[in-house]
């Protein structure tokens, strides 16, 4: 649920998808890891999470891939397996496109084992956290994806632990997908912070208030002023109201993600980034895919999960709220219109996405 | 982290942990029973979290045997099974032994599979979530718990989804172990909720103030008497601080728990407890173990997880605060003082163990 955007120009769905893959294609990534990174960015410009769409396809995986931070020919490949795990490594690759491969073999190794987690090290940011999990949906599994980062020294930006003063953590989100019936499938794709940092840049490039309650300056001062804000608060925000909940969920999930695939470890110079030799390059994520029936028969449970949100939805609201949401059915919503009527962009993702198409010579069509 | 009680009476955490075993072999439980619930209970009292400990003795688990709410001669069983699997039945008995059970099935199959979940419906309060995590790490797994109750037509207490105005969920908790090398083992125990509600009561109990920040009176007015407080606020509080995530967390408990096992389930009366047929009869939990070898060598890991630690009580403070804390440090440190200086009892908690022992006739010590 993004504040209200000012959008310049709409356009369809499938001509912007089509786009994408073609960018990622001509910047030099493979046709498959470039057909996977279009897929995850255009699910979040579809859903409307603006802050991990199509804005991100210069301003994050091009610049990274400019800059020599991301490897355009990374081969993604499995460290350790058993039928139902395997730590694997990203190769410094496009992490669209490694969640993708990695989700894929969480789902297959589940399809045989009832059950597998797949931990994944050396790779970079991967988009939308919720995406991971909505692959298992098409397969009738509960899927789930984290993804973490722990800076042993402390960062510019990101989010301090319960009394600290220095960011250690990202903002390491947690998704969850749960398969419904007739209701719209269940997606919780949440930072483990009041908002995501990202949404602080969007909401500066947009002209939208930032929010006091989201972060402190470096200094730990309260700010509204996006340029400043650095330290962004765990969910629950200062201890009194329950942070610490929100700082041990990011730790958990810089745990499963960093610790487990081996992305936090020792061997490393002990320079200024460097924590007594650990650090992590890199992001890791985890993903995981639960076959239902290793429990009880699915179609009781996509009932069960109908009927859960119908008596939400049937539930006393407070004064001035109309409806009772649960987690992804505003963008389920907010999918279903943009499938029809397009997807609109702000001024600076469609000049953004304007300079590209005259970069690598890929036709854009706006309307207007 | 407790506010400061007031204590009356001091002891020995062995000596409580007969005599609690002792009570519940009278009250008509199994020798297995017992032993379980009592390990359960004092684990809770030794790390300092009086809210799930020995006080619940007479409170919780003999009031409900007392008024047949548990059923003394429960055989928990497995209704469906795999490999990594297992979906199971408390048969309405003790929680705190059919959660140990169901953990112990969970390693069980872990140890030999890699990992696994066990789902359990019709059980009752399970007592501390972080319990069974903590067993895992006997083990040196990854150890996963999480309890959940979900009422269709809303309860009196408990929290309110994001813009409702009646409780709908428990205070559903997330609890989630790592093992570690020389560092206190990580265990995060939490409510999805700011606070949970027997924080409430133990704190009314106690003369200590009920923060408003918690929670809601049933008309959804701020509060801060305990007696008046019902709509507990998920961890984030209102929509504007996130409050639709500690919601989410809590959904993601109660499916987990609840749908994944059958606990809410149809084919009841569609009475004024029910939603179209569905309804929750006891609690339900979910239980996971996962081998840390599955993915990377354990010693790497231990290694890993200390040095993240460090690194974290190593960073910069905010003015004022002295320690950053990981999850269950404090409650580790406050468990090896109590097991050499004996467990503090409140005046109330102490009557009801008193009046136990008369009822039971079971002999308790108590320095003064």
């Amino acid at each position: 649920m993004e504040a209200a955007m000012h959008y310049v120009a709409t356009i369809p769905a499938e001509t912007l998808h089509i786009f994408t893959r073609e960018i990622f294609e001509r910047a030099g990534f493979s046709p498959q890891h470039a057909a996977d990174g279009a897929d995850v960015l255009l699910w979040a410009s579809r859903r409307g999470v603006e802050t991990h769409g199509v804005r991100n396809l210069k301003l994050v995986y091009l610049r990274m891939l400019e800059s020599g931070q991301i490897n355009p020919n990374a081969t993604f490949f499995v460290e350790h397996e058993t039928p139902v795990s395997a730590q694997t490594n990203g190769d410094g690759g496009l992490g669209l496109a490694a969640g993708c491969w990695a989700m894929r073999l969480a789902m297959d190794k589940a399809e045989q084992s009832g059950m597998a987690f797949v931990t994944m090290r050396n790779s970079y940011h991967y988009g939308a956290a919720g995406y991971f999990p909505a692959l298992a949906l098409q397969r009738d599994m509960i899927g789930i994806s984290l993804t973490g980062h722990f800076s042993g020294q402390g960062a510019a930006i990101g989010v301090p632990p319960t009394f600290g003063a220095k960011p250690m953590f990202s903002t390491n989100p947690i998704a969850v997908a749960f398969p419904t019936q007739n209701e719209a499938p269940w997606v919780l794709d949440m930072a483990t912070s009041i908002a995501p940092y990202n949404r602080v840049m969007l909401h500066h490039e947009n002209g939208l208030p930032v929010l006091p309650q989201w972060g402190l300056t470096a200094e730990g001062e309260p700010t509204a002023d996006a340029l400043l804000m650095q330290q962004m608060w765990p969910l629950g925000g200062d201890r009194a109201h329950g942070g610490h909940k929100g700082y041990g969920l990011s730790m958990m999930v810089a745990t499963l993600c960093a610790v487990l695939s081996g992305g936090w470890d020792d061997g490393h110079a002990d320079d200024a980034a460097s924590f007594h030799g650990f650090r992590q390059t890199g992001d890791s994520h985890f993903f995981g895919a639960i076959r239902i029936d290793a429990f009880r028969p699915l179609e009781g449970f996509k009932r069960g999960m109908d009927a859960m949100i119908q008596a939400l939805h049937a539930a006393p609201k407070v004064p001035g709220e109309e409806r009772i949401y649960v987690a992804g059915e505003i963008e389920h919503e907010t999918e279903q219109k943009r499938i029809k009527n397009g997807i609109p962009l702000t001024a600076v993702t469609l000049a953004d996405l304007q300079e590209l198409s005259v970069k690598y010579g890929v036709r854009l069509e706006i309307e207007g």
